[in-house]
């Protein structure tokens, strides 16, 4: 269980099979979001159909409610959600210094209040592996402390606080059927990312999550610590850039040996009617949609593309039909997941290098980030 | 085309094959409303799923938005929200009566300020045909006006002026692949309804329908209503009771001659969280559902009883996911869809009125109606 063959590289970026109790993982691969043991708006049908593999979900919103213990009475999350394939629970660290009312850490854990009610609550590392394990995802994630980018003081003191956490993790986790990944923090400091890589490594977890990106530094900045990292790694475990990303950043991220991401952006996009287009990101409630008789995307295959036309999305917006959003949404991860399906091609036929200009050509206007906040409330 | 071929009488109760130009509609039959052209939070696939044939679609909201003329150039109602199957549209009298801002009635037709932004239109009987042909639905209503059941001197004057814009509906019609069906009122009074009835019978509209009821009488009321009507209707013509109804009102209808029944019910209660179950309606917010393991339903085929526990579907609803009006809706519009399929093999095989009490019981606890409220917004 755990293992990780590589069946193809292209320079750094691979091409590769993770083997779960839940199924295959082939990667690269971008996992849906379901932060409420939900990807919002879509049944599992849904899901299968766009040919979702990995699916994320919240360990705080799910520790808050309904409760991990709930969760693991009623059989697990799996059967829960009634989702058959991988699951990939975060730690509830970064919920915890996102979205919690008030926080208050200190070396042993964090204590902060619930957004919902208030009420007060404490995660530890061994308090996040426990509602883990009790969750039952086949990927759990280290508890970490995800520092502001531009405080670089603090991020060398988080870093530290997260490499302790994460080896009070490792002796914590008691279930042999998940795989916990430590994660690699340092900003976008390059010494301290090496540091980070190497000691994240040095815990041979079955695969490596590279956390604190994509939270306000710039491109570049992601790309650099990507690039001081990678050769740090261990070559046969898989690597997790959490929270990422934009068309371009998972094009780019394969290119520096990533290979898992998630991120909200295309199912919050579609909720705010903005759609993955060939021209570029389209806001579908512009008048100019009114009638158009076109799918989103006529190269898509997906069930939206296949059945609805833009005019149709447009009057569903308009007349604040909650069918719109799930038929962005289907649309919107169906393009992510079809991006990576073609890269994954490219990867095995040593094509991928040389298709980049025209890879990142098709998603131009379709870059920009969801911004920090989104990535935080599913 | 509109030949409606009865196949099984027992006793008043009837069930037979409605010929339209997408596909035979079987009767009794019950039509779920897709208000704006959806029916809400439902794709056109979790319809077919339920086995749903007849949609209804509302010309008021149509109109105001996206607009008749839009849908037609679209290509018509049936491919703007891809729905192969057959579509009814009503007059938009009763939106404009129960909804509109403001409304002035005269005897050519009415003047209203839209809901939605205060705009200023006007629906004439042939204003009303004319939209509707626009939309394209295989089955159209005539304008009328449904009257206070309690104002019996006003009964008698909205109804004559419904006969009256009835004429000319018949008059203006142009399409020969629309089914027109005149529309009876009278309140609560037995001699205006026999009056209508024969009046409505006399203009030889493919179908009939039966409206202002289900919008505040008592049940008995609306039985004696069915009463004095169904004798008085030619046999082999459909006739649809407008907007009825619960459970109990469809048994009770059928009982008393009706083919065809529409209600904003199923899909509303699902968007308020209650749910028909076989203990009665269960409002499955409630904590006592937290942990239960059960699907809705357990003798029910639908997808979400198939899938999901009621604790699940409560955790979407008290985090606020929207997936679970979604689910319920699949639930309940399967049940009342199931509950005519079994009315129509009662009929065919003789045994229904002696199926009446345990049907009735059945259904005990789900038998409120949805109020005159919800059956204006879909």
């Amino acid at each position: 269980m755990f293992e990780f063959q590589i069946t193809a590289k292209n320079n750094r970026a691979r091409t590769g099979v993770f083997a779960t109790p839940h199924g295959d993982l082939i990667t690269p691969v971008f996992a849906p979001v379901g932060t409420q043991a939900t990807v919002k708006t879509l049944t599992p049908e849904h899901l299968k159909d766009i040919n979702a593999t990995l699916v994320l979900s919240n360990t705080y919103h799910l520790y808050l409610r309904p409760g991990d213990e709930l969760v693991r009475d009623m059989g697990g999350l799996h059967k829960f959600m009634q989702w058959p394939r991988p699951i990939l629970t975060d730690s509830g660290g970064f919920q915890v210094f996102s979205l919690a009312q008030t926080r208050k850490i200190d070396g042993d854990g964090v204590t902060f209040k619930s957004h919902i009610d208030g009420s007060t609550h404490r995660f530890t590392p061994e308090k996040s592996i426990a509602i883990q394990e009790n969750l039952g995802a086949d990927i759990i994630m280290a508890f970490d402390e995800c520092s502001d980018p531009n405080d670089h003081a603090y991020t060398k003191l988080a870093m530290e606080r997260t490499h302790r956490w994460a080896e009070r993790c490792v002796k914590a986790k008691t279930r042999d059927d998940q795989a916990l990944f430590g994660i690699i923090q340092g900003g976008v400091n390059p010494d301290l990312r090496a540091e980070s890589a190497k000691f994240i490594s040095s815990l041979d977890t079955p695969g490596i999550a590279i956390g604190g990106l994509s939270v306000g530094e710039t491109k570049d900045e992601m790309h650099a610590m990507l690039d001081v990292i990678q050769p740090l790694l261990p070559e046969n475990k898989p690597r997790y850039l959490m929270g990422v990303g934009t068309p371009e950043d998972l094009i780019n991220g394969v290119l520096r040996g990533v290979d898992i991401f998630d991120c909200v952006l295309p199912t919050r996009l579609a909720r705010h009617h903005s759609a993955f287009a060939p021209e570029g990101r389209l806001n579908l409630m512009n008048a100019s949609f009114a009638r158009d008789e076109n799918p989103i995307d006529a190269t898509c295959d997906c069930y939206t593309c296949q059945t609805f036309t833009r005019g149709y999305i447009r009057h569903l917006i308009v007349a604040k039909e909650l069918l719109a959003g799930a038929l962005i949404s289907i649309h919107n991860l169906r393009a992510l997941i079809r991006l990576m399906e073609s890269i994954r091609g490219y990867i095995t036929d040593g094509s991928l290098e040389s298709r980049v200009p025209e890879l990142l050509g098709q998603w131009r206007g379709n870059a920009e980030r969801a911004g920090k906040k989104l990535m935080a409330d599913g």
